[in-house]
């Protein structure tokens, strides 16, 4: 472990927003904030571009009282980037720039928020300050709602999406029954490789509500199997059927089933203006003549936040904590992570630091073992993990019974 | 006023669903089980449809306490329908046979939960029993999310749809502007003829985080107009602009957008599998090269009984609940309507009696007056308007912190 570094912070977020990312920022910067090695603590615009373009919030300005509220105020807060690092063996410009406002500003502390390429970016980092001596401890603070950071047993920001989507299946389960008729409901579900948002539709099922299909991007889809596969649940199911797919659900061929706009072999093809849940929707209404509708669960399932898990919240939150005061303690180049415990029969989350390069562009996906033989459902093991993740309810601050989200002066730097 | 009338009475669903039909359901069928007058109580299979085939589930043999999960069950619970009975002078043969249900179960009572055609089916029902001499009171019970029934200062259903809209598009503009790029977002929103709905997206905005622009079907709607207004939005707000429309909005000739596959004089031909919100973001991005985002909010805004207003589901309930006190006085041919009183700045709902032809069968629209002059947003009148009614938070019952609906027996008569 190497001495107590005194300097200022960044911190930044990147990729895709979550309900929870700014519980994230909350635990960085109050954790920061309040941390004696750390004499200042800036916000960058735009995650890394706002390093690059100078563009930085001063976060002491902030009212603490006010950044509270960041804990339930969906999306990223200070803007998100997707911007990719070049590899500094093939141009180091960039690099060079970071490390000249890391020295403008005395930073000696990094934290980066982020999915895979946001792990990718804060490696390459770590790395190129210690190539050039630069004293700089650089930590990853995970955020998913794919859920498919590796290493760790899950990531923030999943669990208020999976609660998101089974609550919402369970709704529209409800309503997707409501006539006497036939009727075909397909919601389409985010997750491009990993299923792990559309799997969690099957909790509702577990909960009584649900979807009778799932299908998920780890099994090859079929147009036939999934056409049988409904007209098996219209005959038992006194009509109705409820599937829930994950947009990244692809053939055997590898293409995605949402691409498919036109195929001479199988005839299932459709424009795809609507995207994935009309074209089944519409293919499933050519094939049983029943009602369809196709729902998009689209930027709702990851924006939620008036429906967060406040496991998840508080695990977010301390995802971020974790990452200032292990950094503060001289720990550099990890993301933090967590470990599943079971206490008594109670859950528990351990919080624990990987190595960067460990985590970066790695895959997680959904187990094969917790996908049913027939591929169209999950099974009582996979219940069993995301149950324990979607527990309690986030205490959204409120103004006239409508969300009250953080209202930051973000004061600019110089 | 008729003398008390001793039998038993029926209590049918029909139209869309809602958050909180099923709270009216409760309203209904508990004052029905403990009123002395009411022998025993039915609950029709999908609405009318139940009484014709003789499908009807006793109420009586629910357990009381698992009736109560009602309140917070979304879409209608006993099957709803949209059933058009013939004018009787014409073929009265469905009433033949409702008379026929009515006297071998001794109806006395019937109360009819549902929108604009409901109440014009209840109407009928109603003075067709009083023309062949049956003694049967007749009540009607408001319902729908689109707010268009005559007569009412609002009808249950709206408000929670109201406020998940709000809530949902306070969460989506937070999420559509997190990136440093030029996007635009388009929700589509229900209400075919009426605005309201859309309309309280402008909820979002007086909260500080909501669409730029709405557009009702109130007004013409001209693409031109629309890409200007967008255009502006995206000039002065840093590239981003956030669009609300209701799926009702309409050219200056009365046709849909929605419906407007091609259109040779104003070019904006596209392909509808995905619906208008995909269409105008296309249109969008073609005049604009601006990222988009078409939503639909689909079923999950009539559903979204996670998110109900407590006044809504008590008003809900008590629609449901006077209903019935004011048949066993005798009253029959009406509907429970809301009456609006400010008692000392506060909002307090009254309930009274609209005689059902005077509801039947006209629609209420957003007031021009409460639409900005632009014809792109609402005033400050339509908030104070909508405001009161989506106040309070639903206590939805949760098991492992998803919602615990309704588990009744469902035991059909005979």
């Amino acid at each position: 472990m190497s001495e107590k570094l005194i300097g200022s912070c960044i911190f930044g977020q990147s990729g895709g927003p979550t309900s929870v990312i700014n519980a994230s920022a909350y635990g960085v910067i109050k954790t920061a904030l309040e941390a004696k090695e750390i004499t200042k603590v800036y916000g960058a615009f735009h995650g890394i571009q706002g390093v690059l373009n100078d563009q930085l919030y001063i976060m002491d300005e902030e009212d603490p009282e006010e950044l509270r509220y960041l804990l339930h105020t969906p999306s990223s807060e200070l803007g998100s980037c997707r911007y990719k690092m070049a590899d500094p063996d093939v141009d180091d410009s960039d690099y060079r720039r970071i490390l000249e406002i890391f020295k403008k500003y005395n930073v000696r502390y990094f934290f980066y928020n982020g999915g895979n390429d946001s792990m990718d970016t804060c490696n390459k980092i770590s790395k190129y300050m210690k190539s050039v001596g630069y004293d700089c401890h650089v930590m990853g603070v995970p955020k998913t709602i794919d859920n498919d950071l590796y290493g760790t047993d899950h990531c923030p920001g999943f669990a208020s999406a999976a609660k998101y989507i089974a609550t919402s299946c369970m709704e529209i389960n409800k309503d997707a029954r409501v006539y006497d008729n036939r009727m075909v409901v397909v919601v389409e579900i985010m997750g491009r490789h990993a299923g792990w948002l559309a799997a969690s539709a099957a909790l509702a099922t577990a909960y009584g509500s649900g979807p009778d299909l799932v299908y998920l991007p780890e099994c090859d889809f079929s147009m036939e199997q999934f056409l049988a596969d409904v007209d098996d649940v219209l005959d038992k199911k006194n009509g109705k059927c409820f599937v829930a797919v994950s947009e990244g659900i692809h053939y055997a061929d590898g293409s995605f089933v949402s691409e498919a706009k036109t195929s001479a072999t199988d005839g299932f093809g459709h424009a795809q203006l609507g995207g994935l849940a009309s074209m089944l929707a519409e293919v499933v209404k050519a094939h049983t003549n029943a009602k369809v509708r196709g729902i998009e669960l689209s930027l709702l399932q990851r924006c939620g936040a008036h429906l967060a898990s406040a496991t998840d919240v508080e695990e977010a939150f301390n995802a971020g904590r974790v990452a200032v005061e292990k950094a503060v303690e001289g720990e550099s180049g990890y993301m933090v992570a967590f470990e599943r415990e079971t206490v008594d029969g109670a859950y528990h989350c351990v919080y624990k630091l990987l190595p960067l390069e460990s985590v970066a562009n790695y895959e997680k996906k959904v187990p094969l073992e917790w996908i049913n033989p027939q591929h169209n459902g999950l099974t009582d093991d996979f219940i069993a993990y995301v149950l324990p993740l979607i527990q309690g309810e986030a205490e959204v601050p409120k103004e006239d019974s409508l969300p009250r989200y953080a209202k930051l002066k973000k004061v600019f730097a110089k």
